[in-house]
């Protein structure tokens, strides 16, 4: 469930007229621009954007980013996207990022659907002039270009059958590679790129059965360099991607890593938020909100906080 | 331009009518067959299928596989099939193939656009309830599974930019590759996997300026195993299709490889096939369907040749 508190009537046209209004004469009025995008659904806001571009002129999303500032202003930009393109502009940061990026092209690649990866690769050909596996392979080398280019490239198959007896080998397969220090990777990632989500999770569950502890946990027993961590990551974010997300939240918190937070918030808060809400309280014995509420500041915390259900005033 | 030549006036329920009437009684009529489905274009061939399904409850496809046989029956039974479903049938058969398939998987993945790579991916999904890739790295190993494996999995940009200085750069990576005998091949693998076809023919005539010969002519006087051979067939194909499928056919008639042959001409023959046939008797001297003529027979030389744009009696 979506955390976002949207209208169901609603109309674009006074809606481009209020945001005008909030960017006409000295600064901008802020607490307007979240009242009215933050609490706007994925349709109207691009309809909203389309009014706007009728009536003035002139592109909304770029009078935004001259008129804001700051995370406020990135927060606004990404909220601002469809969901394909946003996820495009995100792998092609994280790409520019270098190592400290893998997580989030390993998230975007592992959490999104099949359809929904094709559809972000599209759009990121359409933004760049390149594709992704082609910025991606170019910019990595070795086990993590195998890991990377093979989880955005690859189009799952979508179907619910498990092949039980796969799900052994491949469970066993998985251990060999985890145990050993500098082992062959190959296997592990053809498995963990290649196969549907259903039969991972199987073998996940074999994995688990047969050699009582999580494949993650495992994981980084053996070690911690960048490729390791990647495959964490993937491993994490396919098998349970709620989970994955509150983690993600927590350090976001924790090392006030604005973008991460904005990333999850933005993302998912037309979609699943409320339940990674739920895990994150479970987790911490702290409200989400509450935590954010201490964290953050300024017009980038109001707008936040809108994002996951926070009525303001 | 196509070899086929289709009625622009039919009727798909006449035709299924026919075809019925052709499979009634002692054996089977299969000049009318060759005569009805040797003479219509895809998406007549779809409308006959549905109307024999509505007339005669009955899959026309099955029907025939059982009415005919041996090299003719698999060549109308590709023929039938919708393009992406026909390549998804080709790459499977090829997978199971093992070593000799390898050039056919190369082939499709290299030939297709983007979009009907995609949609045969989509095809091979459908039928067989797992990815191409999936089934492709599971079956492979090492080099050439990247090789591979990258082929079918990338989606490469169809823009028309070229990067001249990259073009360079990638063309000197290759030079390296081919050179050393047992070089290091990943980069020469990312680049033929991920790069736009227009990038590729841009490095590769840059390869020639500066090195004085085809990249194609030192790769096979490297060596020549089974990944070498899938590099060798990839750039073929990436840089001139129909000069590649010139040298199947030859090749196919030479040994009477009736598979390769089928595979040619009931895939270009709706498309390209006019002007394969022109390279063929540029580079033989001989009309290719004479060369087919002297080498095939029966039922299956009558319908290829009608492919090729023959009118029989």
């Amino acid at each position: 469930m979506a955390t976002l508190i949207s209208p169901t009537q609603f109309s674009a046209g006074a809606d481009a007229e209020a945001l005008h209004k909030a960017f006409q004469g000295w600064g901008t009025d802020e607490k307007s621009v979240i009242a009215i995008l933050g609490h706007r659904n994925v349709h109207q806001r691009q309809q909203i954007r389309k009014a706007y571009e009728a009536q003035y002129q002139e592109d909304l999303i770029k009078r935004l980013e001259s008129e804001l500032s700051g995370h406020f202003e990135r927060a606004i930009y990404r909220w601002m996207l469809e969901e394909a393109d946003r996820d495009a502009v995100l792998a092609n940061v994280a790409i520019r990022d270098g190592i400290k990026g893998y997580n989030v092209i390993v998230e975007i690649a592992s959490v999104l659907s099949p359809q929904q990866l094709f559809a972000m690769r599209l759009a990121y050909q359409n933004r760049y002039k390149r594709s992704l596996e082609e910025d991606i392979a170019s910019n990595t080398s070795f086990l993590i270009r195998q890991l990377l280019v093979g989880l955005v490239s690859s189009y799952r198959y979508g179907g619910e059958e498990i092949n039980a007896k796969l799900a052994k080998t491949e469970a066993d397969v998985l251990y060999e590679s985890v145990k050993q220090k500098n082992g062959n990777y190959e296997e592990a990632i053809r498995i963990l790129t290649t196969r549907s989500k259903t039969q991972l999770m199987a073998t996940f569950n074999r994995y688990r059965d047969e050699h009582g502890s999580n494949i993650t946990k495992k994981l980084l027993d053996v070690s911690s360099d960048e490729f390791h961590k990647a495959m964490h990551t993937a491993i994490r974010c396919l098998k349970d991607p709620h989970k994955y997300y509150e983690k993600v939240l927590r350090n976001a918190i924790k090392k006030g890593d604005e973008d991460a937070l904005t990333r999850v918030v933005v993302s998912r808060g037309e979609k699943d938020m409320k339940h990674i809400k739920e895990l994150y309280y479970k987790r911490n014995s702290v409200h989400l909100e509450e935590a954010i509420t201490k964290t953050t500041s300024g017009d980038y915390k109001k707008f936040i906080l809108t994002l996951l259900g926070k009525q303001l005033e």
